[in-house]
């Protein structure tokens, strides 16, 4: 399953110029005057004009088109907290995603940080240099009180996509099991195991979707997050407790449609899978190994709806489906913020990508014969192209519609707009990486 | 000899992509086998190396090649206040010069603080980030405190160039009109007009290149800064009080041999030149127009050796010949900071080079017969491509020299490769900035 060795991929970060981001002037910079209107005296008229106008900002700099990937290393991956040194292999990746999928700009910001408030006054005073702020691999529960601030007191979007990514995209996985499934969203009974930014975030988008809070079972390291449970609490997990001191995973699966997991390998027994609801929906998202193997799952419940965080499997849920068309559609729009709305309509975008025919190309990319709308395929692929092009207009009209897009756009021109310019970003990023290939 | 309309100025800056900078993708990133080691989870080898051994970052990230441009935009250009805002024009094209001239990546970094300790607290938690730190057009006094306090805090060189980089490139000015007029250094009288973060450093610097202290002049907006003057001072002006309360500028440049104007255009009258010492040195950056037109000060004294910031007259005294070729140089050998003989090491380059035979090929682009060292050619050209390679080295082996060096090099391939280096480069911008024009 592994496509690379270790070795492989050091060679890869180190081979050639190192790291994985490089930053080009755009404008001709050849002759004086080309760089005396890049700097001085020229550059004074950009200047001059922002200082009159501040939203100019976004015609004379790259301040539209740019995201800060903000981390301190706090949950890397699986890695746990490695610091911000450690962790900008990571960011210079999210930059890459965020390039080859959205042609969007990031500069990696890694912080030597721990405490919210620094994390909190860093990010505000470098506000003006972006256009959003994407947190990353920050720890929960900090996390929580980190985006909630700068959500509050920046004017730009604010994400942080260890929560959001995973619950868009499981939500709209969410929305299709519910079509496969004929069950209702209210009455569905969902265990989640994992109390972390993902966790948490899960279960307040599901609720958003339409899942009852009451019917939510929660389980963090320490057992059930239940009324009674005093230690191990934040504000955060007390959202959702729920159940009895006594009730264990074992009972909390006896009848549930969904078990989603973001915790760790094989802690699904087959016998917990096998005491599920009719057509039970198993996200188990723990990596690289879910909670329970995927042939393990399938062997005891064949009509499960099952999907993990994994390419070699059926329906991968991959953050790189929701961030980047997010941001694209949010920032083209100008929007404020990245409303609740805004999340909906990224998960509804996706889940009805999913029941569109798959162009031959994607089935050749793939390697396999069909891809067709049904229990192996609710969630459209991490490498489909057209995710952009659903899932980013779909963002800017419900920015438009909720009242926090700056600049509105006419969607059809947006949409039609939005292939050509990936194409010719990704023509440039070719010409660059063979250059380097060809020394 | 406006080379510009302030249209084209603008136009330049908004049309095509936005601003001028852009950040692209380098290693391959095509397949899901690229995409899986440039993120997760072959990421995580990178992450686990530098974790085991953080100088590994510098292997496996950008942040060797990495410096951040850093501003609130309190002393923009000409333009004094405007914010990081009105600023950001400013901080992306000085990444262009730093890429055009040294291949070096910049993020721009354009702060919302005001505080000299939130200056330095932003750029402290973003360390992991880069391999150095440009301070970029911040007021004084508050930039030398920021300066000294990172410059002790962090582990990587931290230059604010608004100091150093007038102070370099003068210098070595300055040191090659010693040879021309056949003066001592140690007796030169010198008059400063301005008390910036421009002149400070100046005159910090003239003094660390022999110029007696006891023999500067320094003028602020409010007159000579002299020992029993209490108000608008500060400590840095402190360090060069001298004269008596009824000294004006009139009477101090009376047998001077260097004026250093770093203040405002038409401030010095041509019988102020003509009162200076036998073969004075001119030194008038006020910008867009200097102190005394040139062909002003040539008509009273011939013999004068004149410099300024313009681009049409002889010695034009350019940043852009110190800060890419020393972030260069310091970055090659992983410095832990800028120091006084690395900058040293710097101007004398800058003067040696000047000595030099000029290639026709830098003729024909100045569109000149010849340069040859004399009082109208002191300093080499801002866009002589040989400055890089003459200066970086000097500053490598003077950080090598004083023990700041993490990562000595043989600077003999060293130098060798740095034009192919700057070359290749090059040529990437060059198609980049086409595919663009093409569109």
């Amino acid at each position: 399953m592994t496509l690379f060795t270790p070795e492989e991929a050091l060679a890869y970060h180190r081979n050639g110029k190192r790291g994985k981001l490089e930053v080009f002037p755009v404008k001709p910079c050849a002759t004086q005057k080309d760089l005396s209107m890049a700097y001085s005296p020229g550059v004074a008229e950009a200047c001059r004009a922002i200082a009159a106008d501040p939203d100019t900002v976004f015609d004379y700099t790259g301040r539209g088109n740019l995201v800060a990937v903000v981390s301190n290393g706090s949950a890397v991956l699986g890695l746990g907290n490695i610091g911000p040194l450690a962790g900008k292999p990571v960011m210079e990746g999210k930059g890459v995603l965020f390039k080859i999928f959205a042609d969007i700009d990031v500069y990696d910001i890694n912080l030597n940080c721990t405490s919210p408030q620094a994390i909190i006054e860093t990010v505000k005073a470098m506000e003006p240099t972006f256009g959003g702020i994407n947190l990353e691999d920050i720890k929960a529960p900090e996390c929580f009180e980190i985006e909630k601030t700068l959500k509050q007191e920046l004017d730009i979007p604010v994400f942080h996509d260890d929560q959001h990514g995973t619950a868009i995209i499981s939500g709209a996985g969410l929305l299709n099991t519910l079509e496969l499934t004929g069950k209702r969203i209210e009455n569905l009974r969902v265990v989640i195991s994992g109390a972390g930014a993902a966790g948490i975030a899960c279960a307040q988008f599901y609720v958003t979707l339409g899942v009852d809070p009451a019917n939510i079972l929660m389980f963090d390291s320490r057992g059930l997050i239940h009324p009674q449970r005093t230690s191990g609490m934040n504000p955060y997990k007390e959202q959702f407790a729920n159940g009895t001191p006594d009730m264990d995973l074992t009972a909390a699966m006896q009848g549930a449609d969904l078990f989603l997991g973001l915790s760790q390998k094989d802690l699904l027994s087959q016998d917990m899978v096998a005491a599920m609801a009719d057509k039970p929906v198993i996200f188990a998202m723990a990596n690289p190994d879910p909670e329970i193997p995927y042939p393990s799952a399938k062997a005891v419940r064949p009509d499960c709806i099952m999907g993990t965080g994994r390419s070699d499997f059926p329906n991968q849920v991959n953050n790189v489906s929701g961030f980047p068309s997010i941001f694209r559609g949010a920032l083209d729009v100008r929007a404020t913020s990245i409303n609740e709305e805004m999340k909906v309509a990224a998960a509804r975008a996706l889940a009805e990508l999913a029941k569109e025919p798959v162009p031959e190309a994607m089935l050749e990319a793939y390697g396999v014969d069909k891809l067709e709308f049904g229990p192996d395929y609710i969630i459209p692929k991490p490498l489909d192209p057209r995710v952009l092009l659903w899932e980013a207009p779909a963002v800017a009209r419900a920015a438009m519609d909720s009242g926090v897009a700056r600049q509105p756009v006419d969607l059809e021109p947006y949409t039609q707009n939005l292939q050509r310019r990936l194409d010719q970003s990704r023509a440039r990023i070719t010409d660059i990486v063979e250059s380097y290939a060809a020394k």
